[in-house]
């Protein structure tokens, strides 16, 4: 395995789950599950086994039909937790049990009512008590982004020691800068013994804008795998987007990294997951949403028409998406109308396309967007037209 | 006024109005940009005037009514747009014309058809055309994020000393890692003679989701302007998020920007836009999502009910949004369910609380969300509760 595979752990089906208004039936998980396999996923995290009897029972059923990606079970650092984890992965392949604990000051003195000793105490029964159940145990610092960098070497040091194959560094509420988040990554690369035996993790959350940012340099900086969602759904403002940190990879190839991603499924697998959870994709959201390859400027579409790279850097097809688009808006230009011309059977001279757009700006400012049917009719109302 | 004055350019009305689906009417882009001055933006772009004669007169009302930030007009290196632009910015109080040409190989050779020494020479031309209209022109090097550094430090350069007052450095495809696009910002500042004069602008398109970081890369390597819309609406994926870029300047102070904004209008505005321009906002929308500041999971409202900050970075209130949800789904915990419980006057005893909750449990993995009325009906069927 090369040095830079970076594993692509899906958490759609939990952290993305964990949303409201788009909880999923166990069919449904599954129907995602399996899209997920084929769409290439390392990891797929399947739930929460212990949060409700329906969610341990879709981990348990993914568990028995999706057999190429690990699947993984959330756990707080709780034995009984864990135990149910466990259970829930029983019939897994390649079972893993994720567990943890906050970090953060926020999070040891205001959530755990705890301290810092007895923190590391716990994450170091967990990861034990999880090894005594399967071999892959992933750790997650909770509120990692917001915990000092010394101490959080320390916890990890000591889960490492305890057997952790997986350290998960969460930015838990999306606060991180991403070369505050990459030194954060580098720190422990250099700090704690033996960590270049296990994978480091991205997990950053979507607060400010800048989880895909934060992803990539946490993998600039030494991180392997990338927890990350479909249409970046999750808590909140949601988890990094799966379809933007991998094709974030694939555009800047310089960078090194590979990933078995299947990308002509980003799409399909998009469209799906929205559909099955009734969550929206925004129009402008990148990759996937209906506009993310649709020129309308009269700029643009002039440079699309002459050469696609000229405004797009991702050829839509290697996403699973048919065709750039030109929609014809006030803000077109002569260029975008004679393609659109062209294309339902008409080529217009330089004198009948000037008419054409005359009559054309008159229409654009009433509506929205000029169809074919509307372009037609203009042309038709233009003296001397011929098809 | 303070070196570290960042000055939000909004470019909702041309960069985001630009979009398939969402044109608006005259009345409509003079709402919000009623709005936008509330908001406390520093410059409006209000429309490309040679488009359409909707927009020439959209900017023209726009120039009237609003008197506060400066209006900016677009413009390609073309006289004729130039000086469309100038006469519908003709009773604006500030005036500013934004005018450009494309810089990268790709659109050189392809789009423009010329060579790098003509490409120049249009620049210089526009500038000083513009300049005997205004005194405050912004130049764009249009696809500077792919243009080598060297030869865009020879076109801004040129355009420095032609007059411009505003250097717009647009990453126009969304390619630019955020470390990239910041040393292409310090490389111009430090290469370009008599720079300091000016204002370094960023605009940044979000095709790979690095939008908001590429702005703040930007601003910490000299940039002193943002270009951003509401919503992160604009061209295919869109454009920087004003609330994003905002809220990071906000939650990072140890950065030391400034900026005018009243955060308190971002919800609100963002509704406005939205709903004006038919474009939805994803639920998971950073900032301005309905699910920005809820909690559906049982670990993060446990977090939430005993202090607000231990999965929350930004005060809902700091950007207009009433309150945290704490919303009950299967992934919600007992202390969720306690605190709503309480909420509609129930104090529930430990007893009592684990059998509502095994009961909460059934209904929850059978619907999505658990509403009040439902958990009132729980409470009931649970022997021995008193309110």
């Amino acid at each position: 395995m090369s040095d830079n595979k970076i594993f692509i752990f899906d958490t759609t089906l939990r952290d993305g789950e964990q949303v409201p208004g788009c909880k999923l039936n166990t069919q449904q998980k599954l129907e995602i599950a399996k899209e997920l396999e084929r769409l290439g996923v390392d990891v797929i995290e399947a739930g929460f086994p212990i949060s409700s009897p329906g969610d341990f029972e879709a981990v348990a059923r993914i568990c028995d039909m999706v057999r190429n990606p690990i699947i993984c079970g959330l756990s707080r650092a709780v034995e009984k937790d864990i135990k149910v984890a466990a259970e829930a992965l029983q019939s897994a392949k390649r079972p893993r049990i994720h567990t943890g604990i906050g970090t953060s000051d926020s999070h040891v003195k205001f959530k755990l009512k705890t301290t810092r000793e007895k923190v590391i105490e716990r994450a170091v029964a967990a990861v034990k008590y999880a090894k005594s159940f399967v071999e892959d145990v992933e750790f997650y610092a909770e509120d990692a982004g917001r915990t000092d960098n010394e101490f959080l070497a320390r916890v990890i040091q000591a889960v490492v020691e305890a057997g952790a194959t997986v350290l998960n560094i969460p930015d838990t509420t999306g606060y991180c800068l991403p070369d505050e988040y990459g030194a954060k990554i580098k720190f422990l690369k250099e700090n704690v013994k033996g960590i270049h035996k296990t994978i480091i993790s991205t997990h950053c959350h979507n607060d400010l804008g800048l989880a895909t940012a934060n992803s990539i340099f946490g993998i600039r900086n030494g991180a392997r795998q990338i927890e990350c969602t479909i249409n970046g759904i999750g808590e909140r403002a949601g988890n990094t987007s799966l379809e933007e940190v991998v094709m974030v990879m694939r555009q800047h190839g310089h960078l090194g990294f590979e990933d078995n991603i299947q990308t002509k499924l980003l799409n399909p697998i998009s469209q799906l997951v929205s559909d099955r959870m009734g969550m929206v994709v925004q129009p402008n959201k990148a990759i996937v949403g209906t506009n993310a390859f649709a020129h309308s400027s009269g700029i643009h579409q002039d440079g699309v028409i002459k050469n696609r790279e000229t405004y797009e850097i991702i050829n839509p097809l290697d996403v699973g998406v048919d065709q750039s688009k030109i929609v014809l808006t006030a803000r077109s230009g002569r260029a975008a109308i004679a393609y659109r011309a062209k294309n339902i059977g008409y080529n217009l001279t330089k004198l009948e396309l000037d008419k054409v757009y005359e009559q054309f700006l008159k229409v654009a400012d009433r509506q929205k967007e000029v169809g074919d049917d509307d372009l037609t009719g203009i042309i038709k109302t233009v003296d001397g037209v011929t098809v």
